[in-house]
């Protein structure tokens, strides 16, 4: 059993919508295929990545480091000990090595596509649903039927009013969603506020509404807005500060009874465990978004609940980043608190299978072999153009 | 005044050394050209720049986000408020548009590379070294005649014995150099002592002497290292544990009584801030390491050591990584503790300027315009056959 070809190529998943740092105008992903030497059906076995939206394509450190080295390897150095499938680790080390240790940024995003592709085949070769496998490999057989899933959504879009953001959250509601989340800290505060209040006037309360400042605040202006915030009971308060100003995350934590939840760039095991020991989260409420498709890939992210696990956290307090099919199936299989969610934005690649149903605020993982891209139309036409397949 | 062109290429820095984390078989750098449409001599005036050794070129990320920001921006958005020259720091929030927080990695050795070429830039344009702009604008006009400088070296070869180490440091011993620097970590502890041992005889003592075991010890491991070496009274312990865990190195500068040594790869100021607010570095003894040609460049770096210095840390704490002429001019400049030299590796951008005397472990900055690449011939000829100019 052999990888035959590594194909990869940059999609545009452009929009114009906006959070409190950046513009998604320019934004695109990697897309990855890894085809295997087996046959079914008569065409071969082949695994589908991509990374996560936010951080761009990573087409120059996959064409220059990290394929070059899978291709280099010995096709057993890459197989599991039976030989009857590959084993992620043994790729991810081999594509990884002679990185220096440090500095975890693109290049976590750029090994998350093609680990997810890794994923992709080896469930596909293992003939079940990644959720499955990962049941049994990591979770000793048992997991969730139904993933608490929310949408990322609230952009501020040019010209965008309160009527049309309750319109967006009322959407939301209508497709089955419970919890819903907006972006926050793109105006000032005076702004913003009637902006939550609009929508939890909408909800009837806070509970169900969680709120997303995209790192953008300093202290103060976390401290005063988690003052100004907290009589809405909100579902959490997300990334107030910069990812890796763990103190301020201490402080507020300190300070905001409320959840927090943040991760979503913190991009490998030792940025999430400095989140742990020094950013004061509280493991009865508070959340932890790492994504997978942004930081090494799944293989990662199983260290990353481990670490944590060993540090008094439960992995129900982690939902991914990212909303897509990877995140769902882990949340299922690993039995996580959920899952983020994209039912509008970053499209194709946003979302899960088209026959996904989401009621009560609750997604199936579904069947499909593999991590499901094929059931996902628009997505998967766009991925065979691009890579083939 | 515009920039005409950005051209940038990958350049091969690969030899047969490895420390105790990568071998260098594969190492590359991006070298960059920002060209303006001011002419001198009948030629355009250039600036030159490459990122340091240890993170491979970074050509996708400056060709698919970087460099294009800063072709679709208006010109007068890059020039300082007299429009007399360009102004580095306007220039950096261009290129880093859209940039989501966190995740300083390959995108800050990317900028590093650029914001070095827009340096050399501005410096010729203002017709000075560039370690004399820096102190007039960012040090009242001070500066240091001469910068302690020292040798990356004491890497490990395949079938280098104790002979050829000694004879590498006193080799240094006899370009001028006063402190040399070996790897450790590689091999267990037991063959290290010989070999820490065997330097410090020729040395004549351990003060001199530091040592870098390139992240790679565990808390246990790094402990043991510390009190077996605490005896040599070793110049420095540089990058014990991984550079992200701050908890080992406070907990190791709790045990060892001597000056510990990090920072080359952390890449940003919030990092820089973590390593400060959570790695128990002591203001007293340690050193911070931090590269500005692999963290988004000088204009980071002035940051840094102006949230340092806030935080109670002297400057001539800092000693940067890299072994490049951009180093050695900060340092003189803005007076800093010195900087790494490489007189044998990472050719040809290892390395100062050909007339470079090294007397009592100082160097002197030289008056060159700008960096003073074109004074070191090997690297010169290089950059031209790769970006022209």
């Amino acid at each position: 059993m052999r990888i035959t070809d590594i194909r990869e190529a940059t999609a545009s998943i452009r929009s114009d919508i906006r959070n409190a740092y950046v513009d998604f105008s320019q934004m695109t992903v990697s897309v990855v295929a890894v085809e295997s030497d087996v046959t079914r059906h008569g065409r071969p076995v082949t695994g589908y990545g991509f990374c996560s939206n936010g951080r761009y394509a990573q087409g120059g450190i996959l064409r220059e480091r990290l394929i070059p080295r899978l291709r280099a390897a010995e096709p057993g150095d890459l197989l599991d000990v039976e030989g009857g499938n590959f084993d992620p680790r043994k790729i991810r080390n081999v594509m990884l090595a002679n990185e220096k240790p440090g500095g975890h940024g693109d290049r976590a995003v750029a090994a998350g596509a093609l680990d997810m592709a890794v994923w992709d085949l080896v469930a596909k070769l293992g003939e079940q649903p990644l959720w499955r496998l990962l049941s049994e490999r990591y979770n000793g057989g048992a997991h969730d039927d139904q993933v608490m899933v929310y949408p990322g959504g609230g952009y501020y879009y040019p010209g965008k009013g309160l009527d049309r953001l309750q319109d967006e959250m009322r959407g939301y509601r209508d497709q089955g969603y419970k919890v819903v989340k907006m972006k926050i800290g793109a105006v000032p505060l005076d702004e913003d506020l009637p902006r939550i209040e609009a929508v939890t006037a909408l909800l009837g309360g806070g509970g169900d509404l969680a709120v997303d400042a995209n790192g953008r605040f300093d202290l103060a202006t976390a401290l005063a807005y988690g003052r100004a915030m907290s009589p809405f009971g909100l579902f959490w308060f997300e990334e107030p500060g910069d990812p890796l100003d763990y103190a301020l995350n201490a402080e507020l934590a300190a300070q905001y009874p409320g959840a927090l939840a943040t991760g979503e760039n913190l991009f490998s095991l030792q940025d999430a465990r400095n989140l742990i020991r020094h950013g004061g989260m509280r493991p009865d409420r508070d959340w932890i978004q790492v994504d997978p498709a942004l930081s090494y890939g799944l293989t990662e992210y199983l260290d990353i609940i481990e670490m944590a696990e060993t540090m008094g956290w439960s992995r129900r307090r982690f939902i991914p980043h990212g909303g897509h099919q990877l995140a769902l199936g882990l949340a299922a299989g690993l039995q996580l608190g959920g899952s983020e969610s994209y039912p509008g934005v970053f499209q194709p690649f946003g979302g899960f299978a088209d026959d996904t149903v989401i009621e009560d605020g609750l997604a199936r993982p579904g069947e499909h072999i593999g991590i499901g891209m094929e059931a996902k139309a628009t997505m998967f036409a766009e991925i065979q153009r691009l890579v083939g397949g």
